[in-house]
């Protein structure tokens, strides 16, 4: 029986700045349930308030509570070990971080910057890794769905281009990592096993959140999904759907509420 | 006995614009052996001419034939294959691949881009890469010494991103190719194993040779070496040296000639 939610947002909820066919729809009947709701999105373009903003836009209430972002988690490790970021991010992103002092210690944050990545900017950030500063990966997303419709570089390829040339390992702090899953259920009162996740990348969101153990995870078809996904990466979907409507279906047929 | 040598070049036999302290004396007395002497650099931001005009500078004159380049076998590879390439390389580069047609194939090359990496040039690539051109490295070096006497970021930390995103292998042209440093020796008449190795790369240079079948690899402690480096990779050096002074006390010792 499934007693919370999560949700990805970029190709589940909206593509670009258009809501995906029936997902605001399929957000209502959702809501209906009662289950609580959590949206878990490794996106890094955009601020926590950029993001609300953009799902009121397409009709869609979400409280500040519901979202997860990697962001947050970011800060909240950064105020927990004292450490200075060095930012390489996304000028958008830049104001989540805006109240982190730490102290003489740095750690490197790796987010989608976009454009934003460039020669120098990745070099500044190796040349911080190789004098000792901590690793810190906000995602590690291969790639997404960008605005033109065709696949783009994501954070995880940047973050693979540091590692391999540092030989350091980063802390990941959005999907796949397991913190980041248990963190968006903690206070529902739902342990993982009655969770269920709905995302469109088989890798960071489906078998992130098998291994992290939800009880349940469907790939839908929208977004950057590509036939061929659902077998790409172990464990496999618990069921692969059409889209955020058809999870929906499956979700209420299983609801404990 | 040593009938032949292979030397890299930055680390080796100069850093940023210098000579590195002793080694055009060196190459003096490594000529008045008579072995032959061949040239293996995975350096990518300059063009043949430019490489052996920036030696002439320094006193070291070398001929086009024993300058063995990255560019000049993805060339060849490029034009048995008839493949058009897509060039993710320095802008001093380019030039190389002038006269190279193909046919409606491609093939991705990455070389050391510099500053032209960027997110764009790099997310062109990436869809050339999935949309299913080959994938040609020029090199895949970690780091290099750089004028500021620093490590910065080489072409393989750019190639790893790419092998990320898009899930691809590269065919391999520079160093550590087993192909590059038999290619060097072709019309020598000297077998692998009479032949010897001398770089500052511990992996590319040294281990890779080792791996190719080369009778001894010599570390130097110049250019991009650091403490420990020796041990790092596996084969170990054949024998750690201070410098290409010392590299060619060793090899004289050892010479056929």
């Amino acid at each position: 029986m499934i007693r919370a939610v999560l949700l990805d947002l970029l190709g589940v909820v909206y593509d670009g700045d258009v809501q995906i066919a029936g997902a605001a729809a399929a957000m209502e009947r959702l809501r209906g349930t009662g289950l609580p709701l959590r949206f878990v999105s490794n996106t890094t373009r955009s601020s926590r308030d950029a993001i609300i903003a953009q799902l009121a836009g397409l009709g869609i209430e979400v409280e500040d509570e519901e979202l997860q972002t990697p962001a947050r988690a970011a800060v909240k490790w950064l105020r927990k070990h004292g450490r200075r970021p060095h930012l390489l991010v996304h000028p958008d992103l830049e104001v989540e971080f805006s109240g982190v002092e730490g102290g003489s210690d740095k750690a490197v944050v790796v987010g989608d910057a976009g454009e934003a990545f460039d020669y120098a900017s990745l070099n500044r950030a190796f040349r911080e890794l190789i004098a000792g500063a901590d690793f810190l990966a906000l995602a590690t997303n291969r790639t997404f769905k960008d605005a033109d419709g065709l696949l783009s570089l994501d954070t995880g390829a940047f973050v693979a281009a540091l590692e391999f040339a540092s030989g350091r390992s980063p802390v990941v702090l959005g999907k796949p990592s397991p913190e980041f899953f248990h963190s968006a259920l903690a206070g529902l009162n739902c342990p993982p096993a009655d969770a269920v996740m709905v995302g469109d990348d088989a890798e960071s969101d489906v078998a992130g959140a098998l291994r992290a153990g939800l009880g349940a995870a469907l790939l839908v078809r929208t977004g950057k999904y590509r036939a061929g996904d659902e077998t790409r990466f172990d464990p496999a979907p618990t069921a692969v759907v059409d889209d955020l409507a058809a999870a929906t279906d499956w979700i209420i047929s299983r609801a404990a509420a």
